[in-house]
């Protein structure tokens, strides 16, 4: 049992939320003067837990809990968006700081905490735990830069980093990873339910479909002789819905964030149309279902439309799924707490997605006020905010007992290690 | 009976063509060097045919039959937009100015050539025939300028305009306006008919249609839970289609020319959208149902979608019907030189919808081959421009004729004016 102190998270969540400090949310991108305060304010208040705290050459805050031999680690990320808020990913990181403060009481596996580097990629997504889980060469730093073209490795020397070696990940300590995040969606609110179970990481495939037609004086082009790409892209991206919909789960989401049109003018026939497409689902088969969906689409333009269509992929990420014995845990540990739960996909990446492919791995969000994120509108009620560090500490409890009763005396290998060599 | 020479129409075509040369077309934006140059030649050309011949304050050139009291007005106009055609506009004034040569052998009404200033909008559409029908105050030239700030009346002052006297419209001389014009479509050349005979310009509604959601993350935020604005864009447009289509005539036809999604990211669902509307059609009767339909469907978007629907009218053009009389005249100058011809209504702009609100006015097209204009590739086959001065001239003959047979002896009112007066 990891007695956590509620007071304490509230006040340490309200501090860290002065660095950056923007109306009722944040700006802390990363590798901002704000991000680098708040995590060298992390990182001290990692020691005076009693932790073995440094700040790697990515920036990643990584608290070692110094009397185990083993821990499960704990946290999530301290950047943030511009104009973003206050507690995506802070949540996280102060509810693992606490879990880390209890564990120190308790004998056997450690909690290690941790503040990842620029989880929000105004360098590289998932930058820091990319790197700790050896996902990102050291050479492939060199060509990571912002929008605007300012060089990762530029910003890193300017700000006294890239020199610090590099925290990683060690399989043979770190038994799991557990990330405690506000959902960024409305469901939990709407649906009032205090606790998300994450069962995975949707998985994502993106596409810009291009349509080229022609360019016509729209008053003197009789309509049977135009060639009109941007009305071919409406009608495209309206069959595309419902072929989505029939070939997706209820959980599934779809997206058709931007399009443009050229020349754009009021009275000339667009030549020329683009359009981005998302879609996410969590399950493998079904987002599988949904790309034939979407090629078959594409292959219907192409055979009915008047007009050159043709698509290319812009991203692709594979669901991950979250540990099937983590998930329990959570969700005994909710109603243990009185807390109610639902066991949901979470529709954004997250730190975890890159941990899951290394070591057991879970998490759990509590509600965002109106669904909102990224924003600096974002917020939790308190209520929410106690009962989450409450059931996340009683989560992280049970993990370490599940942890502990697999293991054999310390210098052993872990249960997962045994399983493997078994 | 006017007689032509052909082969003088196309050298002056040729030479007319090397003012602002751009590849197989030309540059000729109102005012720039090329333009003007241009206009001192068209001008000379004028004296040479035996007209007084003026460039006004606006630029609009002007030759005048002087031996006559009373005459036709036959023109169109020399500017272009940038990497335009050879023969929009320039085909009408250089067919003018060889009817005027024709002319000043035949006694009686005289023919005036004119090349209007600016019709292609570089400052304002229609500049000269707008200032030349008494349509523009000249305290309102003060604020003309071009998109990118440009003041017209700094240009004119630059280029030594804007002090000479401004050429107007003289109904008691001008008893007729007759424009030939490349068809800028693809109907002539497709159905393989040498003449258009132009019923009218037909009028113009167009609009922005803004929709307001809610940006959410395109991940985390259910299906049923979106306002997403780009959609509701895209769904507006395809059913505001079927709508113009149920309304307008077998000639209307519509444009959705640009839209724009804001953010316009690939993992957020568009907040705004907008998207440009425009319809046209020649009876004023299908203009109104298809301005009926038009805000039926906005009607319909406000009272079923979950996003903010508002529409704001950006222009507003009456169709204008050509003379009733010089349409039959040049139809039966079409079939008496053996050309085949067709009555169809103009989609497209001229100098001619000004003319037409003060005196009888009437539109001649040659084929455009592939319907190209507005671009350098826009030609005619010589055999149709040939054919094209023919014609014309014929027509204008007719008009003559038909003129002079209403009017009394010189210097008292002409027939139209006498039937206002009886």
């Amino acid at each position: 049992m990891l007695a956590v102190d509620e007071d304490r998270v509230l006040a340490d969540l309200r501090t860290l939320a002065e660095f950056g400090k923007q109306g009722t949310g944040v700006s802390r991108p990363a590798f901002s003067d704000a991000d680098l305060k708040a995590r060298r304010w992390l990182a001290d208040q990692m020691k005076a837990a009693g932790l073995e705290a440094v700040i790697d050459g990515l920036g990643t805050v990584y608290g070692r809990s110094p009397d185990a031999e083993q821990s499960i680690l704990v946290g999530s990320h301290s950047d943030s968006v511009p104009n973003g808020g206050w507690l995506d990913g802070a949540l996280g990181v102060i509810f693992g700081l606490e879990l880390a403060r209890a564990g120190r009481r308790s004998p056997g596996i450690g909690i290690d905490v941790i503040s990842f580097a620029d989880e929000e990629g105004t360098w590289l997504p998932c930058l820091g735990s990319r790197s700790f889980c050896g996902e990102l060469a050291e050479s492939a730093l060199v060509g990571v830069q912002t929008k605007t073209g300012e060089r990762l490795v530029d910003r890193l020397a300017q700000v006294g980093l890239g020199k610090d070696p590099l925290v990683r990940l060690d399989p043979h300590r770190h038994l799991a990873y557990l990330e405690a995040h506000i959902e960024q969606g409305p469901r939990l609110i709407t649906e009032t339910i205090n606790i998300g179970v994450v069962t995975g990481i949707v998985g994502i495939r993106s596409y810009t479909v291009r349509f080229r037609g022609r360019a016509d004086h729209a008053g003197t082009t009789p309509m049977a002789k135009r060639r009109d790409a941007g009305f071919a892209a409406f009608g495209f991206a309206t069959n595309l819905a419902e072929r989505l919909r029939a070939a997706g789960s209820p959980d599934s989401v779809w997206n058709f964030g931007n399009v443009t049109v050229r020349p754009g003018a009021t009275n000339v026939v667009p030549a020329e149309a683009e359009l981005s497409v998302e879609f996410r689902d969590q399950s493998p088969a079904v987002l599988a279902r949904m790309e034939a969906a979407f090629h078959a689409a594409v292959q219907a333009a192409q055979a009915t439309l008047n007009v050159a269509v043709s698509s290319s992929p812009t991203a692709a990420l594979a669901p991950i799924a979250m540990d099937a014995q983590l998930i329990d845990l959570i969700a005994e540990a909710a109603v243990e707490s009185g807390a109610s739960h639902v066991r949901m996909p979470s529709g954004a990446g997250h730190d975890a997605m890159l941990l899951a492919r290394k070591i057991p791995a879970a998490m759990m969000f509590v509600p965002s006020i109106d669904g909102r994120s990224h924003d600096i509108s974002e917020n939790t009620d308190e209520a929410d905010l106690r009962r989450g560090v409450r059931v996340f500490a009683a989560a992280a409890g049970k993990t370490l007992e599940r942890l502990a009763s697999k293991n054999g005396p310390p210098g052993t290998p872990s249960g997962r290690e045994r399983e493997r060599a078994s």
